[in-house]
């Protein structure tokens, strides 16, 4: 068995380093890149197309959409009018820092402040990948449920900040918002939380604004 | 690159020989087994609780959940008075046969007509891993999305029933069924499916009078 834990620490080392490439690539064009990690069908999408508005033009976005397959994403990312680049894994459950440097040099990196990179849908891979972004973020959806935390631990631990989506079917659904925040506190005290409905609107300019202080105090 | 997949073959030809030992073992005990994928979140253990119920005793049901971390799903189905076991696969993001085949001993089989393996929420890792089981069911919730089919289709190419659960959520969320049932039936056609909700009730007699047919007719 040690033999192949060895195996998975060099992957994992050799995806660091390049995920340092990629973060280089970022600083040197003044770019500020996030990573939005979430279960599949949690609004990632919607998410970044609604963030796009919210932000009104104050920081130029591009997007980077990762899927097993397909191109659905990156199509309305780019009838939004946003720069966006596809990668499809072919299989693999999550980013890596390599898939992330073959797509950069598709997108006009001097053009743009904000570089949001959209990882495949789930919990569990890709918290294990280093993307070479400055901000990890997780988007937990309401229909999902409150129990999230503590079924995902490792997702909730490695992320800097907390969107919960789809708070307008608070009222259809099962959701008890003080044990699902107590799941959070345990494993990740202090975690800045967004609370949102892309439907509404509600909750996306508080994020929109703070995600404009976070680049500009970058 | 080709021994990187070397390796991987080996992986899954060493799981398919102990899946065809979990196969022999349920086959010796007279039970049917089912292995239920999905997002996390698209209500899984819910799902298993409420066909429980609709079985009203026609067949005596044990479960095996499978998570990350925790135990919050064997503790529910226990509470139901379900033999239940939980796997921790301890950052795996699917069950193999060899996870299942040490959990075996902890049902007992002899009393029982049917187990239900409840995956790790995951629409990409679990589609590669035989368990031994009966039938693949999937479950895809009407709050993901209608585009599902269209990122993950090894998922919806490998399962034998279609279960499209939180039907009762159709009133507040942006779903086209029509084109969610294009992509299904692109990759998997005349699939079955069940439209259900656990809220209501709808739909989960249908469902459970054909699993005690397929039991039966096994």
């Amino acid at each position: 068995m040690s033999q192949k834990i060895s195996v998975v620490e060099n992957i994992l080392s050799a995806n660091d380093q390049i995920a340092q490439k990629n973060r280089a690539a970022f600083d040197q064009a003044g770019v500020f890149a996030i990573n939005i990690m979430a279960s599949p069908g949690a609004g990632k999408t919607t998410f970044i197309l609604k963030t796009m508005e919210a932000l009104q033009g104050r920081l130029r976005l591009g997007v980077i959409e990762g899927d097993v397959a397909g191109s659905i994403d990156a199509e309305k990312a780019a009838a939004a009018g946003l720069p966006a680049v596809q990668i499809n894994t072919g299989g693999d459950c999550h980013l890596d820092a390599v898939m992330l440097s073959n797509a950069l040099p598709a997108l006009p990196l001097d053009q743009l402040d904000l570089v949001i990179v959209e990882n495949v849908g789930n919990l569990i891979c890709p918290a294990s990948f280093a993307l070479g972004t400055h901000l990890n973020v997780l988007i937990a959806s309401i229909p999902e449920g409150d129990d999230k935390p503590y079924k995902y631990p490792g997702m909730y631990r490695g992320v800097q900040a907390l969107i919960i989506s789809k708070i307008d079917l608070l009222p259809y659904v099962t959701f008890d918002m003080d044990y699902f925040r107590r799941g959070v506190e345990m494993l990740n005290p202090g975690l800045v939380t967004f609370p949102v409905s892309a439907k509404t609107g509600e909750g996306m300019q508080a994020w929109a604004d703070w995600l404009v202080e976070k680049v500009h105090s970058k």
